[in-house]
């Protein structure tokens, strides 16, 4: 397509997004919005259609969208993410189930009541589909998968899975929101040398369910909270629970591959569960679950690293298909968000419009790419560590009088220094600060709160702490005290130093 | 096929081995050697027809084979090893080109003038395929590339290339020998989780020539002295020289891309090489230099890690399929045949016979397999961080007077007690000790060197050692007297502890 700008005319670039996942569809919406020609190729058929929903594996049914994935969404400026949150059940905690008989304990995420979100994963994919499709500048083409792309050329090539033909398309820029497995990154490491990693945990996972219960009106209701993400941490494995719009909870097990092959049969699997679960098998029932457990696959758990992202000006791989991620942060589908997000903001910074520059030697596109290249890296390193290191903490951690007594203290500090101390689940679900810078700040508060520990009475600040939490009418007061001891800290670290 | 032991019909196993390269040859030789059926796939044509030659793209032309390499080739029962070392040209040190006017130092490998050997791969390869072509249960195909395997079913998908057809083979079990980038591993990583890492150096390298001298009789002569490996250590960079039968040397630059990026026309050539090689230029000719540098590809240096190997009883990879590393070692392929012969002691360990078990429960194959992936692991981790290790102490290391040094100690002490302190080089190339436990032993050698330059007057143990070094006449002397100096070290060294 031309377009006349002024006396000039100028042609539009196309840029083809492989991948309609919620991270591809984003993207489509993004250069949709600065006005390129986009064109979104997914794999599977559209899975809007009522007979094609059965044909689709879909991945896990629920996500947990927090402050990143949202930016990304407000930032199309078409509202989705108000549109979004509509259908999204706000979590505001984790409740613990303790021990044998489950005895629940809640955990704030956030100082101050923030929730993350769970949403339908399916439900959020159709809808960004959706609102891809109807900007006049986005074609979305189902039922092709790419084969290999040809950076250089500019060429996709393509498998119509319908009629099994070969089909070929161009573009000025290729972008693969393809997954894990992606195809464009295979392609990407033909043309250029990327350092890549791919690791399995030796856990693995099992969805199951708990339905609604009907009550005493004969309505649907939640059978456990559903303001929690319920957790039920068994340190070396764990399971958990988010609430859908139906008011049922899908449960998720995770837990060493050799933990799911020791189980043969259902008394087996009721054994393990009378064990280790057992308030949860009455929310189940015994014949839903053991139908559940031995249907359902046991999924593996990959994290994926590569490095660089993009080739020249002429492709880029986002989402999943540049970090696969473990998913015990809830950030896996923010990150890719936030990818998106990141992305259009270099490409305001680098000027890249949507006509190509006349001046060929102004290549304002691969510079950009480059620039995420060379900024995006370090955050996604450290989203990449902290959620396989959540796996540890909810597993396990949560548990442990340490782990209670830091969270508390941090949300004290945060009271009264809300700028200074900040806990790390905050930044990471409830800001848009760079992971990395997050990781950092975390690290720092750690070796804080570390040095608080040898070298002041704990007693004073967690009394401190426990004034701040309770009684935050005398925040001045706390907030003067506190300053007060970290001062006073501060003095004997750096005379020890 | 089947065969009648005693009363019982047998069935014949088959092995589809992928890549007729030199560790595919050697494994289809050791597998017909065990009476398996053995068919050896090769995407390339016959590489022996001459008008194919051209057609080639073929790696670098010489490679270091030394014990390890030699070992395979011998336990064939073929005698390869003996015909393969008539046409390799032993190198008994380095040859180092130290600053600008190239001033010459050797550096001998061995204690006791052991050599490692340069041999001309294609040969090397080709001798192998004739050697595996000869056994009457092996079948080699040529221009045949693999699509992907299915390994539970046991089939291949390949590629006639001169055809363009598509070939389906079957196997009870597929040996992927097929390189860095190995199909066979693509298709292992559909059918378990292996945990796979690839980076590449930031230094690339490029061959050049420098061509036989003609003496006043007008016969061909080597321009540099044939018994050593050239190197012209850099700190940064580096460039290294081996001999080839037909009195050439094969050089090859190894530097940052940035460098080799930094070069554009012969000026910018010849003005960085007589910088830093002057004394290469009149060897190499500024015209063929020129001609060479900017005709042959700038090559990259990959790592490649992968774990697991196998897939049951039906699949495994080998050689660089399985670990590629940096060439600094010149073990790549010597750890590559090392691989193959270690199989087959796996396969005699568990008595794996060349005839299927009658009983499905005796997975003999399957036991074997999973040990490769148990027990080799640690060795080939061991010699790929060696061979990364080693590209420093080239450029860089073996310029320095500490490692001269520490050489110097290592080798009289080895000379006293050859079994206690054996330098690494020596460990490497000259014996097959596993990669791991020459590691470790280096580095408590490590420790034992760097106890004895605190604890004791490192000048004693230096004296001594060029004692040991120049009058091996007094070699019971000394030898007492190092452990003597050794016993006090241990003594003061347990008390320390």
């Amino acid at each position: 397509m031309a377009r006349e700008l002024g006396k000039y005319e100028y042609e539009t670039r196309t840029v083809a997004v492989v991948g309609a996942g919620p991270v591809g569809a984003l993207a489509a919406i993004y250069f949709a919005n600065r006005g390129w020609n986009v064109e979104l190729y997914e794999a599977r058929p559209d899975m809007r259609i009522a007979e094609n929903k059965a044909k689709i594996q879909n991945r896990s049914i629920n996500l947990a969208l927090s402050a990143r994935g949202l930016s990304a969404l407000k930032s199309t400026g078409l509202g989705l993410d108000k549109y979004v949150l509509q259908s999204g059940l706000p979590m505001k905690g984790r409740m613990l189930h303790i021990g044998e008989k489950g005895k629940l304990v809640s955990q704030n995420y956030g100082v101050h009541g923030e929730c993350i979100n769970s949403v339908d994963r399916a439900k959020l994919n159709e809808d960004l589909i959706t609102a891809a499709e109807k900007l006049p500048n986005v074609k979305v083409v189902f039922n092709h998968s790419l084969k290999r792309a040809d950076f250089d050329k500019g060429t996709l090539h393509l498998e119509n899975k319908e009629t099994n033909q070969k089909v070929h398309a161009t573009a000025d820029l290729i972008i693969g929101c393809d997954g894990a497995y992606s195809s464009v990154r295979n392609s990407l490491m033909r043309h250029v040398r990327v350092d890549f990693e791919q690791n399995y945990l030796a856990h693995g996972y099992c969805e199951l369910n708990i339905p609604a219960k009907i009550n005493n009106k004969g309505e649907k209701e939640f059978a456990m909270d559903p303001h929690h993400l319920h957790i039920w941490p068994r340190h070396h494995f764990m399971m958990i629970a988010l609430p859908n719009p139906d008011k049922t909870f899908t449960v998720t097990l995770f837990m060493p591959f050799e933990n799911f092959e020791s189980i043969h049969n259902k008394d087996d699997l009721l054994a393990f569960f009378r064990l280790h679960f057992a308030d949860a098998i009455p929310l189940m029932g015994e014949e839903a679950l053991a139908r559940d457990y031995f249907r359902n696959p046991k999924g593996s758990l990959i994290r994926i690293k590569a490095n660089p992202y993009h080739y020249k000006d002429r492709g880029i791989i986002l989402g999943d298909a540049a970090h696969s991620m473990v998913p015990f942060y809830g950030q896996g589908m923010n990150c890719g968000f936030e990818d998106v997000e990141y992305l259009d903001r270099l490409l305001d910074e680098h000027e890249v419009m949507c006509v190509k520059p006349k001046n060929p030697n102004n290549n304002d596109l691969a510079r950009a790419l480059q620039a995420f290249t060379d900024r995006r890296a370090k955050d996604i390193q450290a989203i990449c560590d902290l959620a396989l290191y959540n796996y540890e903490e909810m597993r396990h951690g949560v548990t442990s009088p340490l782990y209670i007594m830091r969270k508390k203290v941090e949300t004290a500090l945060n009271l009264v220094l809300p700028k200074t101390v900040v806990p790390l689940y905050t930044m990471v679900s409830f800001s848009t600060r760079p992971y990395s810078r997050a990781l950092e700040q975390h690290q720092r508060q750690g070796f804080w709160l570390a040095a608080a520990g040898i070298s002041l009475s704990i007693g004073a600040v967690a009394g401190l702490a426990v004034v701040g939490l309770k009684h935050t009418r005398d925040l001045r007061e706390a907030k003067d005290a506190v300053r007060a001891s970290l001062e006073t800290l501060a003095r004997k670290v750096a005379l020890k130093n």
